[in-house]
């Protein structure tokens, strides 16, 4: 069925969160000035989000797969495949997938010294497709598996491994420390020690560190920088691994031109791993500075020649793990005036928008939690609840009850003419 | 354990609805007075229902199955099952099942010509079952696969495919038009055109439709028709495929002696299917016309031997599909007065009911919808909360929160002392 109306997930990253002292017992939501979320929430239909399912903290992947449909619980099996989807390598299910760091090891050509002394290589902005392409010709393979390899902006890179017999239930080789500490021997995580997978895994990617060693000691990029006394890349570290899934195309599922406009890397190769356009916006940084009403011009042309649209504004999720209150509601003032530029230019007697978080992540906590994220829905077809202003406690009492971020699209699809009946 | 307490699942089939302008933004059940409605709502615990999960639109026969707690994504593999069942037909775990049409292809006897000129045989109403004698002697199997065949009522008919390596995932032969068109050549259904018992399904069904025409061509019967002016029954039209799987019988699986007394022959298959005993009632007529009082009457005489009833009242929806306001209001108020009836003649000191609807047909969509409808529970157990009224916006009030169709029959059974322990 074709839908009568064009549907808008438009999500404040981590913007829900917990009461404050400082706020007089309320959330930076509840305490921030936003008439544009109040207006959505008292003409719509509210309701509480659980992003992956009550109490659960979801990561940004998981919570936007299950937004866009995509059960976690039974499609999520690690984030490398989206990262290297976001790098732009090709991911076929089965492979085993890594984000990777171009990292500092001292004494590069002593191999038995692992001491990283910068994981990120000195932020090494230039040049690193040149160390690419040496890894690309030095490492085609490794014990029969076909190793891809491609860099991404500054130090950030990824790596895809395809072949036989692979696992994802192996440790991270980067040490995730700033100081400089050994980074890690890769080894079947625990209860996988047995697994010939992810024992051969875990062998595979040592080789491959190893390898990276050997091909970018001495690299000619590396003799510049150190001769100019920055931090050569001398070695690459992954971590973040996963196996990629068969995840059946956005397109194909919902009959729907969809498209990402999101700030994270991560969720942007979530949306090309589905087969989505996912679109630029200049001036979106994924800062603090982003420019919000660029992001919403960007909303509402995308709808020109797309039925579907999903836009998140990281700031808010900044300010939560930063801890800091006033960066938090100067964020989500942010994704308000956003909104405020959305609803003065898009028909909503034409288009249905659910305006959430992807997850909490409180001041207090400094990290994503697991609480029930505020939703409210506006537009085609939603019938309006007494639910007067957008926030964590207002939006419980509303008309959508509790719902998971699994049901997301199949509520939007329902009030958009959308969904298809489900039996006869 | 036995009951303590008569459990009744009392349905306004479609009762549900979005708000409308031409209301002043309510919707028909808020816009209805329900003086037995609302006593229940008041008197009783209240919450919002989906049928089958948030915002999924559900049919009558999956919606019915979760609200007797049969999860539609386990056990759902098509409607044909409980089509062919209310017809008459014995239908075993593994039997692949259609509804069809009675129908009337131009120049009946070129079998190049697949005109349907007639998809209702000119509503046929008489001597169907001599058409059904010469298919059962003329078409006992096709390549080794029985088939099994009975007319229902004008029109209407239903087959049964009994064999090995049969599959549901075909196309519909039916072409549902009302203006001359050519019917289907049945075919596996997309993505599975290499599945090889859709490909064996989808040619016996071909083979059945060709034989059909070759068995009815020039059949005594349809030469009186055409001698008559009459459009000749000389095509059988299948479509609604569907597996039949294993469903343990409803007393079996509660341990309760069930009726059902409904307006819609699918609802009345499924219950067959389910062994429960339907129960006829003069004057239910499935129409606007229907005799709401008789019913009620049914339901409480059903009630002297039976620990537990379903009712469906079909005239809500039909106003719903039609997108019209005065036909639902009456209809609503139809199902108030069979409710009120019901009230007066049980006692509900020793009987619990939940007033609920199957699923919304809001005047606004013209057709099933997935928004939660209104649920009340009265009567023996029940915890009353502050609900004072029974409609879409006042139930989400309530003390029970939403919940979904597969909860029903165990909020029911535990208010009346019929659910057993889980766990120790």
């Amino acid at each position: 069925m074709a839908a009568k109306a064009r549907m808008l997930i438009f999500l404040g990253d981590g913007m829900a969160g917990r009461p404050l002292p400082e706020l007089d017992g309320r959330t930076t939501l509840e305490a921030t000035d936003t008439p544009s979320f109040d207006r959505v929430a008292s003409e719509g239909a509210c309701g509480m989000l659980n992003p992956i399912s009550p109490g659960v903290a979801a990561g940004s992947d998981t919570a936007h797969m299950a937004i866009l449909g995509y059960e976690p619980y039974e499609y999520y099996r690690g984030r490398g495949p989206f990262e290297a989807k976001g790098v732009g390598l090709e991911v076929n299910a089965g492979d085993v997938a890594f984000r990777c760091n171009f990292a500092t090891v001292e004494n590069g050509e002593v191999l038995e010294n692992r001491a990283v002394i910068d994981r990120r290589a000195g932020r090494i902005k230039e040049r690193t497709d040149e160390l690419r392409q040496t890894i690309n010709q030095q490492i085609p393979e490794i014990d029969g598996v076909k190793v891809l390899f491609k860099e991404s902006v500054e130090h950030r890179c990824a790596l895809v491994l395809r072949g036989e017999g692979l696992d994802e239930h192996i440790t991270d080789v980067d040490p995730h420390a700033e100081e400089p500490t050994d980074y890690h021997e890769c080894k079947p995580l625990p209860g996988y020690e047995e697994d010939e997978a992810a024992k051969r895994t875990a062998r595979i990617v040592n080789q491959f560190v190893e390898r990276s060693r050997k091909a970018l000691n001495g690299h000619p990029l590396n003799q510049a920088r150190e001769a100019d006394d920055l931090k050569p890349a001398n070695i690459i570290l992954p971590r973040g691994v996963g196996t990629a899934v068969e995840l059946e195309p956005f397109a194909e599922r919902y009959k729907l031109s969809g498209a990402l406009i999101v700030e994270v890397d991560l969720v942007r190769g979530l949306g090309l791993y589905l087969g989505m356009d996912v679109v630029t916006c200049e001036g979106a940084t994924g800062g603090d500075d982003t420019d919000e009403l660029a992001i919403a011009a960007s909303v509402v042309s995308t709808f020109e020649d797309h039925d579907f649209v999903l836009a998140n504004i990281k700031a808010p999720d900044l300010g939560g793990h930063d801890g800091n209150v006033e960066q938090k509601i100067a964020a989500i003032q942010k994704v308000d005036r956003a909104l405020g530029y959305v609803l003065d230019n898009m028909d909503f007697d034409r288009a249905v928008v659910i305006l959430a978080a992807d997850h909490a992540t409180p001041i207090s906590v400094r990290d994503h939690s697991g609480d029930p994220v505020p939703a409210a829905f506006f537009g085609y077809g939603v019938t309006p609840d007494d639910v007067q202003s957008y926030g964590e406690r207002a939006c419980a009492q509303g008309y959508l009850g509790h719902f998971c971020g699994s049901d997301v699209m199949s509520i939007l699809g329902n009030y958009a003419g959308a969904g298809e009946k489900y039996g006869a």
